[in-house]
């Protein structure tokens, strides 16, 4: 049996209840910081009939469960911080991206995890590369669907809607690229396979509807190895009335042909012509980090994958701050 | 009656062709350069029953009929030059963008401009304005659809084929940038009618099937007054077996709504929901400059959009080459 904690109810947790199975045991739940609102979390739990003990302070919850794997997504600028905490007590850790909101923060996980890396496993929430429509994108690039990939194009368009506090502060919140727009700069590392070399970015937070420091739009050019290059355009101003949440989009240009996720389909365009792809099945990233957990297999996001697209997101973030290229 | 001459056959005269009507009358063409093939313009004018003398020298040709238009799509890197010499001889002309491959030349061409500005007209072949998508989206824009716009993200995807010769000289050609991605500059200008700042952009010449210096892909960041930030992505990786030459699209996000044209239709998403849009009448530029010339009206694109939209692309390109963030 593993015994499960949960730190906080402001991220992706949902994965994790997702991924339980008979073997799992969430014991405890506790908020990542006293303010934080975990009702969320609370009710989803009760809707599947878990009990576990509710800590005020985690630290406490650490101590008191000696949990196998923590879950870890509260107020984005502490996930790292617990990240920590959890390596250094060798904890399992599955936790919201970016794993870091800071260099500082994420240069010391990097450094902890060196040294635990054999006894420890932890992976970023991201669970989008899971979803029928980005796996089916995958397969086909990793067949030689669209020869030697070229070009890039991506999209993340957000509903705003409205946030709670912490998103109004870049302390906390951590900013736009790092949030939203890291989930298709792992798409792009995934997908492509290449090496990036640098990025030049720019960020807005005009019009953010009162949400003080958060960026509103984003703008990212990255370069990668072989003169690959990818964009990535961010927004949340995805209207209300839009049809869903998101629009997530990927566009693979190769040598050979297109591949286009767009409106959860995908799309092939080759010298057969333009056509829709049958989609595979969907994955689930907590089932997947369970796998590598009990060494049953490899889970598809690394430790090393989760360091990496925080450190491009947070150079990505840099850049835009300082209206500098800067080198990955 | 308007005596039109026509200077090379490597770029889109059929835009003047189909603009033609019974009081204008095409009574010369020539090569640009003694090697240039001239036998589409031929058949097309053979086919319209049209019969002007062919010169083997422009030069000549401008001498003797001393034409009132002069439509000039030639080798790229010199219809600037004969630009500048319609202008400075009070010609109208109808000229392929962009109207210089270097910047000597715009200046030229500017500062010329400047001097016989109340005399003599011109504008580059910014046709793909006209097409009833660009329209509708324009359209929608004007009347606030999308409230204030925040975004763009612009995309220009070709098939590459067999190319001119000159297409495979920097020199000669001009670049990937000015040649193909200044429609989407022209767009974003157009549609936005914001100021460029800057421009951050890459372009690659690998895997371009034997076509020498050509750039094969491109991609561009554009920094406009306001915080509002464009991307352009450029490739001529488009598959043969796909079922249109090009895969124009434009996606403008704004405070209110988004406005997207693929696949030559037009979708609105606002508050209402997500829906396409009837498309209105197509244009066509020609006809838009001759009505210019007859005073009867003001053609949409003007001398000072053609030379903006080609210094945009030239620095576009001068980023490129450089790895440097070029202001405008």
């Amino acid at each position: 049996m593993l015994k499960i904690c949960v730190i906080g109810s402001s991220g992706h947790f949902r994965y994790a209840l997702e991924g339980l199975d008979e073997e799992c045991s969430v014991t405890g739940i506790a908020p990542g910081v006293p303010e934080e609102d975990l009702s969320k979390l609370e009710k989803a739990i009760s809707e599947m009939n878990i009990k576990p003990k509710k800590y005020n302070n985690w630290w406490e919850m650490l101590e008191k469960e000696k949990p196998d794997i923590l879950v870890i997504n509260t107020v984005f600028s502490l996930n790292g911080k617990i990240l920590l905490e959890a390596l250094e007590r060798k904890i399992h850790a599955f936790v919201e991206k970016p794993i870091a909101t800071t260099f500082e923060d994420l240069e010391k996980i990097r450094s902890v995890y060196q040294k635990v890396r054999n006894e420890v496993f932890f992976t970023a929430m991201f669970g989008i590369r899971y979803r029928p429509h980005f796996l089916t994108a995958k397969k086909l690039v990793s067949e030689g669907a669209v020869g030697e990939i070229r070009l890039v194009n991506t999209q993340k368009s957000y509903k705003l809607g409205q946030r709670p506090d912490f998103y109004k502060k870049r302390e906390t919140y951590g900013g736009t690229i790092p949030w939203v727009g890291i989930h298709a700069i792992d798409w792009i590392h995934w997908i492509t396979e290449k090496k990036f070399l640098s990025v030049y970015a720019t960020h807005s937070r005009l019009h953010n509807s009162g949400h003080g420091e958060l960026e509103t739009t984003a703008l990212c050019h990255f370069t990668l190895e072989d003169e690959v290059f990818a964009s990535l355009s961010i927004d949340y101003l995805r209207p209300h009335g839009a049809p869903t949440h998101d629009d997530d989009r990927m566009r693979i240009v190769g040598t050979k042909g297109i591949v286009e996720v767009i409106n959860e389909r995908v799309f092939l365009t080759d010298e057969k012509g333009h056509r829709e792809v049958p989609l595979v099945e969907k994955g689930q990233i907590f089932e997947d980090f369970l796998r590598e957990i009990r060494g049953q297999g490899k889970c598809m996001v690394t430790p090393e994958d989760s360091i990496l697209t925080t450190e491009i997101a947070l150079k990505a973030r840099l850049s835009a701050d300082t209206g500098q290229i800067v080198r990955i």
